[in-house]
């Protein structure tokens, strides 16, 4: 399916070690096995043994992560992406010579830079699924979670063609869509479909927060608009900050340029201007309407 | 089901005109048709007669407004709100001394002064049932719309036990959940749960154009966050002009609060406070569970 050359290891005969059985850990787990060799996943805490394995995302389960990693050809890196950070520099030189190490964080500077300053004799590339939830943890993971969703991959400069073919194998494995871009450039465009509206979501829900002080009746008459507006407030608010402390400075400019655009529509309605308020308004509706019409098609 | 007296004209012997047969209007004939006398459709332009017959959304499709509000026992005006307020004042006076006429605008304070504006004969009521879609017009229209949702009236003073008995009925019928609010009332809670998330959808929308402008890839890695936290952007404009001109101080002040409240967020990104933005979100996301859970268990 791919025009990259072949694996040194094909997936197939691939072991791939997955640090981090959550939401996107466990549900590439659930994907990949049985596809490749076997799933060895690593967890931190002793608890979570047996409700990894009971749940089948993995072959064996493990909490000795530095022992699984040194037995990957294919290391998965599955976690916030503070802790993404650490285990790059902790973990990514227990990587035999041959073994590829991806990530699937949800910024990628900072995680491509702490890739670049790993040994030599790494294959390291970043990765981001584009596919959340508001859930998070191995109970919110399934299979085909990843299914047609676009799969972002930020090569370094040492990024074999070898190593990119595994990748493309894995991403076809899962039926996501590869797009490669710069990791400052990944940032700058998730800065605006996710992490903005995710600070829009939080603003939003807690100004009805400030209604509800005084009239609580707010959250019952909060229907399907509400709904979907601020169901990204609900995700987990430790992966979110490190998404924002790590994307800073996308996020404020994307919160600067968002402030512009609700100041010009707000100095319409303030000043009535209805033809104003429209032309601002109507090709909004119709891009987002195109935006959908495409994502079908997709 | 009701504590209330009974309607003059019970509603399986009452004969219901809707005016406008759009998604509000027409998913109200479906549900209805079979248990009243007769749903009689009003439509304004010819062409639309066979298609809303075609639908089954009404027993009787007229263009004749003047002759239908006449002959109504419970008069349903369904349209953007600044139609409602001229078909208030141009049809309401028509209704027979015994006939009820009730709205289901977006929007409540000017549709129930319109009202109050009314002969004394006319029976009124405002009525706004809060299960939007995207989507408008007949096409989108279906049966069930209405179940389990929030259906707020805005009784006048005027505005009989045996009328309210009816629109109880009415409601049962569609199986909605009344909810008695002052018009002002109404208005300030639909600014913070539905108004101001239109404006925060389109501001993010217009955000995602202006990056597209250089980079239109944007479009292509923008997932569910961004599908979920823009939809209401893509709804009808003129109908949320209506609503927006109509409801322009609320707006407004809901706008106030809500950009006082990034700005906390901004600040605290902006000082790399985690603290800070940890309090600020924590509070935030667990209210948003919080709602969903209760949503989901009423």
């Amino acid at each position: 399916m791919t025009s990259h050359p072949s694996p040194i290891t094909p997936l197939s005969q691939a072991t791939v070690v997955i640090v981090g059985l959550g939401l996107m850990g466990a549900s590439l787990g659930y994907d990949l096995r049985g596809r490749c060799r076997r799933v060895i996943g690593v967890v931190r805490r002793p608890e979570a043994l047996d409700a990894a394995l009971a749940a089948g995302c993995a072959d064996e389960v493990t909490l000795d992560a530095a022992a699984a990693v040194a037995a990957g050809d294919l290391v998965v890196l599955a976690a916030p992406v503070r802790t993404l950070l650490r285990q790059i520099t902790g973990l990514g030189p227990l990587l035999r010579p041959d073994g590829i190490l991806i990530d699937m964080g949800s910024t990628k500077a900072a995680i491509c830079q702490a890739m670049e300053a790993l040994p030599a004799h790494v294959q390291a590339i970043g990765g981001h699924p584009m596919c959340g939830k508001e859930k998070s943890g191995l109970e919110a993971a399934e299979p085909g979670l990843f299914r047609g969703c676009t799969f972002v991959l930020c090569p370094l400069p040492r990024t074999t063609p070898a190593t990119l073919a595994l990748i493309h194998e894995m991403i076809d494995c899962i039926a996501a869509r590869p797009l490669v871009l710069e990791p400052e450039r990944h940032d700058r465009l998730v800065a605006a479909i996710s992490h903005l509206p995710y600070l829009n979501a939080a603003g939003l829900v807690a100004h009805v927060m400030a209604v509800a002080e005084t009239d609580p009746t707010v959250w019952e008459v909060a229907a399907s608009g509400f709904r979907d507006s601020s169901r990204v407030a609900a995700s987990d608010v430790t992966m979110l900050l490190d998404i924002l402390l790590t994307n800073r400075t996308a996020v404020l400019a994307a919160m600067a340029d968002y402030e512009s655009r609700m100041d010009l529509f707000r100095q319409a309605l303030a000043q009535e201007d209805e033809a104003a308020l429209r032309a601002l308004l109507e090709p909004v509706a119709a891009a987002r309407r195109e935006w959908q019409q495409l994502k079908v098609k997709g």
